[in-house]
């Protein structure tokens, strides 16, 4: 048996941040994860940092990787009726966005919590909370029986979050909206075909132009739930890609051979309350919103910046009532996000049923958006999650 | 048989504002319409005029009667969560609308009309309209069958044109959407309860708080489209009224008699083209929309500003393709609105259906907005249909 201050379930961004932010207030947590760090590795995700998001992590001395190896984003193109029509984030609200793969924001926050003497123990199984007397039980990556008895346990454990099924029914209250479109994504090897992320809205649907390395780049491009990206050959992706692009301009991608095809499906959800007893949620646990605002790992990171402080607050300060300010002050951010994830996802994926004057109202909608400095600007708040002064 | 330059079928504030622009260019027009002209007057409409609708009809000698028996509104209140919400127009883009309604401004147009000896008709019947050969026949009030023949047709005719009926099916572009929602009107003999305009999201639907005179207010609120009027008292209309703006601040509405009940259903509606040969079309005729922002008189004043003048170059100067950027030019402006009516429309406005994640994303919409300068900014263009310099 161990005894720690805060057990967290959960060794993604959120779980290993926040054991990172407590250990330098002189908090004691225990991180466990039913993943190895291997498979934590190789989940790939995409990876735009807020500018908030990049501080966070090299100026708390997680990392100044992103910094170095990051690359910063200064706008962003909105490309529709075949034109692109870059919103200059810098000019805007001031600031950048990080390109930085969540992978390596993961590898900065396990590599710092080794550094620092932090205890994480990934490839756990059998994990089982306690949320009266908080404790997580689970087989170590050894076979062996453990429990870790804390003060308070915090769900990071991910969509499908298992301390979040403890809330009590009658207290749940949790909000979802379904889309009726996916997302095929793949990683080719090319060089870059623009140097920021292109989102792009065509009659064929939306698509997205992202980039990762000199060597390989990330597209998306909006398909059916239901689509097997297997059985999609790469002549028919690039076409594919490449038709929702086209213009006038004669913008192109650069193709070449395609090493990864997925399809990902996503939801909009919110769970509430985000705290229950002892219990606090954060992260993908608690929401996760659809990709088109880049908003998840962001999300994830301001939950747990709030969540350290009252933390601190609540075990160091003798201020228990400090816990009841987290839901509360991290769902105001939320429910904005949740709402630029929305408006993102609605203003450029073709919406299946969708009439002539809804795809012309899309369109008026962008024109507006890019017409107006105002318009602009508040898309780009939103984006970088940065509000002028 | 009568000769003009313009024909123009209508003699609504479209119709009407055309006449007298082309006048002013020494244009000739003749203006029909089957209403008789208390009919139009006793139509009652609301009356938003944005600031360059206003100083068109003081600036081009109409009336300055806007200016001086309208009330500048320098913003609107948005409420949400039982809180009002200012937006600033004065502050954001340096302008206020004007509350003045779209009777008087029919009357100010009629009254021009007749000072400055323009030919307009009113209670015409058996309307019909040639537009290879341009020429209007109707039977003229007095029951004498007449015939004006012109070089330009106007369809200025209204949400049920009999002109847009005239560009061949296989050419037209009606682009439409329906809500499945109304808005059920009144006007109450009572003090104003509010200096501006009330938006209020709530519960139980929109509620819009607007004004008329020191004496008689207007209000609205969302109902089923089927919802008969007569059938609610007065005391179950202020029930609902009150229930939609009530909040911790204590917000209520005076009441008074109520002297009129309607229920007002409306759609989003795009006619294209807005000109066939010698055919164009202006203001409902080619496009209506919801009333949530106030668009639909301005638009058919901001149609007309275009089409006089590029009237003036085809008949003036010599220059027939000037009617050719008539449409394009229009409808950059009216898909934009349509974009900006949509929005208020579907922010506000409870939707059939709808889930808690749905009413809660509205929420973090709305707090998007008034928490935004960029925000607040962007709904400020497109409600006065200003942008600052």
């Amino acid at each position: 048996m161990t005894r720690t201050q805060v057990g967290i379930v959960g060794a993604g961004p959120a779980g290993l941040m926040l054991s990172h932010l407590l250990s330098l207030n002189g908090i004691d947590s225990v991180v466990i994860d039913n993943r190895t760090r291997a498979e934590i590795e190789n989940t790939v995700r995409a990876g735009i940092l807020e500018a908030d998001s990049a501080r966070l992590l090299a100026g708390t001395g997680v990392s100044d990787r992103v910094l170095r190896e990051g690359h910063p984003h200064e706008g962003i193109d909105l490309r529709f009726g075949g034109e692109s029509h870059r919103v200059d984030f810098r000019a805007l609200v001031g600031e950048s966005v990080w390109l930085y793969p969540q992978t390596d924001v993961f590898v900065d926050l396990a590599n710092a919590r080794e550094r620092d003497g932090g205890d994480v123990r990934f490839g756990v199984s059998d994990t089982s909370v306690d949320i009266t007397q908080p404790a997580i039980r689970f087989t170590d990556s050894d076979g062996v029986p453990q429990e870790v008895r804390c003060d308070l346990l915090v769900g990071a454990d991910g969509s499908r979050s298992i301390c979040r099924a403890e809330v009590p029914e009658a207290l749940r209250r949790h909000s979802s909206r379904e889309y009726p479109f996916a997302w095929f994504g793949i990683i080719t090897e090319a060089p870059r075909s623009a140097p920021e992320l292109v989102y792009a809205h065509s009659p064929r649907g939306f698509a997205l132009i992202s980039q990762r390395t000199e060597t390989h780049q990330r597209m998306y491009f909006q398909c059916a739930p239901e689509t097997k990206a297997a059985t999609w050959s790469d002549d028919r992706i690039w076409e594919e890609l490449q038709e929702r692009v086209a213009g006038p301009d004669g913008f192109t991608l650069n193709e070449g051979p395609i090493t990864e095809k997925t399809v990902l499906r996503f939801r909009s959800f919110v769970a509430e309350p985000m705290r229950h007893g002892k219990l606090l949620l954060a992260g993908d646990a608690a929401h996760t919103v659809p990709p088109t605002g880049a908003k998840g790992l962001n999300l994830a990171l301001a939950d747990v910046s709030v969540l350290s402080e009252v933390i601190e607050r609540a075990l160091l300060k003798n201020d228990p009532d400090a816990l009841d300010e987290y839901g509360p002050r991290a769902l105001e951010r939320v429910w904005k996000a949740q709402h630029f994830s929305y408006w993102m996802t609605t203003m450029l994926h073709a919406l299946p049923g969708a009439t002539d004057f809804d795809v012309r109202r899309q369109l008026g909608e962008l024109a507006s958006v890019v017409g107006s400095e105002a318009g602009s600007r508040y898309l780009a708040e939103g984006y970088t999650g940065c509000r002028p002064a």
